[in-house]
């Protein structure tokens, strides 16, 4: 077997055997497969696809090419993702409240890139707060409060981060097979059995219609079905940024009030229960959609998804009197009101104009290697549909540059028509 | 204008303008568009092709990469080229030639690689030819006598260079527009302003087959009068070797043999004579081709061809006492009969099989490094539709490794039916 005859099938829109694929991955993480013919080979999966079958070995080729997380000594563990998106802190909300039910928590995060934010800088925003533990404490945590929220501190699919990379600077980022398998081998790695994915769709996400998310859905269930790793994908909107803040502090912010009953807005209601109800039943916690729905509603109403995550805080190291009051969190320097410029109806809040400002601002990062302002972002009081009248504050910028903050409020944020 | 946005728009399909790929071809010779980058394309290019348009600015750009041989001095220069075969010495029987008949001759040529031959190692076979004389000297060369044959002294085309050598690490060698804008860039870079081209087409050439030959003398034909190099694409079998010698001495002992009139074999003296008259023809020294094909076989016979070559060796410092009598040329240590196992008629005798064990035997290069043993071949002296007795010797194996020529002998090379 070589990698020019497994190049040239592809490249004449073939199929690929199991053992070329395994081929393929192997040689590449080792680096006897060069960046360059991975890349002609990526062109060639971009332009020609791969069936359902080839895109499974694939991830699996990808999911085994470095550590995997043994979580078989926890039990049936339903673990939850999303494609990315701005706003998005659907775990931090989530998370605790399907441990409170009963479900295994053990999940290692990522940290934000471009214009999508990361749940392990949002966590790292809490003072004190360890994402960085051994495996063996990791898995110790779960056992004893039923719930771990860390960062990559093992070695998953090396291949998908090379591959992932390769792609970046090669336009094959928006390959469903390319996208699907990097996101279910990362899942496979972690050791999930069972996977519930948020697939966002809108500017704010890498699939930018609903079609494409569609896609991509149909194409990670059937990896999940041949890998024998159940998976349910839930289509959600990522036209404007989900909740109201954007920005490490303010997202923690806000999950906390939500978590203590303080708010609930309507988009996050509906995030929360579609994904907790299919977690709960994939678990077979429940036996239908609205039963989960229910049980998600009625441990967030009675404090106990609350309760978990402060004990989550404290286990991790995390300093819980933030999270008791919010008001210890630091703050941006400079705090500017957006005002509405006529009456009207909000129309559009883009969030992936929001997300690139938000790194503009500091609350991102555009290379691995920058530093991330915790402090910064936007709360966005007024979303789409909402009215407004001239002169109304919508929303704020959190900034340490004045300057920035000046600039971002140039710019276009809210349409009002 | 960036790479990732002319990836993607090849990745898709799209055309991409003169500007996009001078971008592309400047990068990559610089150094500031990596090679995988380069590889992502090309790979695109392969399959969703280019338009002649696209083509010829490829062309162009490739050409222009480098040093371009200025030849304006000389008058109108018609070059002429072949894409490679087993046993082509037409070279050194057809430039001479023509030269006598008062074309200026300046041509560099390349050396062989993989089962293919290059005129510089059969040029270098001749003790003391220089094939390496600074630019001034060789146009100096061809002021005087009307010809000179050297190797590449210039850095021609390196846009070409760096991207074939990538073609072949990434499966992507057979795409016709990569060919044709390959080997046009050369000639273009090269110095001529007109241009006959031998597409060689069979198992012994790059195209395996007559239709896909005449797809890339199409695509040159036309990247030549888009580019203002009036193109002449000529296509000639090479489903078995050229002539009956294979090898560098053996092939320049062959011509020499024809262009003293002792032998002309039936293809040689078709080839010659079909891209001579149309080398005439480019160069207004004929009406039509019967008459240029009808001066060819004049210069040949009556010894102006010769004596022309004659008068190359010795300008390039060759020793011409070798070329009065090729018996001084060295010989290789063993040379052993091929004998017909059978009567009847010679179906086969396949080029690709017989560049391979030339390459095998020492007369060719697998890598670019490799040194090349001048004396070792075939003579074949039977050749496709001759018919031969049981017993009969078809041709003789030379060699410098007896056990290397017992081995070839093993082989089946010829077929007969």
């Amino acid at each position: 077997m070589n990698i020019l005859d497994i190049i040239a099938k592809k490249r004449d829109g073939k199929e690929l055997t199991k053992e070329e694929i395994e081929f393929f991955v192997k040689g590449y993480t080792e680096g006897s497969i060069t960046d360059y013919q991975a890349a002609a080979l990526t062109m060639a999966i971009y332009i020609n696809s791969m069936n359902e079958r080839e895109i499974t070995d694939l991830t699996l080729a990808m999911a085994y090419s470095g550590d995997v997380l043994d979580l078989s000594t926890l039990g049936e563990v339903v673990d939850k993702h999303s494609t990315g998106g701005v706003g998005d802190k659907i775990t931090l909300i989530l998370m605790p409240i399907v441990a409170s039910l009963g479900i295994p928590v053990a999940k290692m995060s990522g940290r934000g890139l471009g214009f999508t934010g990361g749940t392990v800088d949002k966590l790292e925003s809490i003072p004190g707060y360890n994402t960085n533990v051994p495996v063996e404490e990791f898995i110790d945590n779960v056992k004893k409060i039923g719930i771990s929220l860390i960062g990559q501190t093992l070695n998953l699919a090396p291949a998908d981060k090379k591959l992932y990379a390769l792609r970046d600077t090669i336009s094959c980022t928006e390959s469903i097979p390319l996208i699907a398998s990097s996101i279910m081998s990362k899942k496979i790695a972690s050791g999930a059995n069972k996977i519930v994915i948020d697939v966002t769709s809108g500017s704010g996400a890498f699939m930018k219609n609903v079609d494409s998310a569609m896609k991509l859905a149909n194409v990670m269930t059937k990896i999940g079905e041949l890998a024998h790793k159940e998976t349910k994908c839930i289509i959600t909107d990522m036209n404007q940024p989900v909740g109201h803040a954007v920005g490490n502090i303010l997202e923690v912010i806000e999950a906390i009030k939500i978590l203590k009953g303080i708010e609930l807005p309507e988009d996050i209601e509906k995030i929360i229960t579609e994904l907790g109800a299919n977690m709960l039943l994939l678990a077979n916690k429940v036996s239908n959609i609205e039963e989960g729905k229910a049980k998600i509603l009625e441990n967030l109403k009675n404090g106990k998804g609350y309760e978990k995550f402060v004990q989550l805080v404290q286990n991790q190291g995390g300093d819980i009197s933030y999270i008791e009051n919010t008001d210890k969190f630091n703050k941006a320097r400079f705090i500017l009101p957006i005002i509405a410029n006529k009456s009207g109806i909000v129309s559009k809040l883009d969030a992936l104009t929001i997300g690139k400002l938000s790194v503009y601002l500091g609350a991102g990062r555009i290379k691995k290697e920058d530093k991330i302002e915790p402090e910064v972002g936007f709360v966005l009081n007024k979303k789409i549909g909402d009215s407004v009248e001239n002169g109304e504050v919508l929303g704020y910028v959190h900034a340490n540059d004045e300057k920035k903050a000046i600039n971002v409020l140039k710019e276009n944020i809210y349409e009002i028509s």
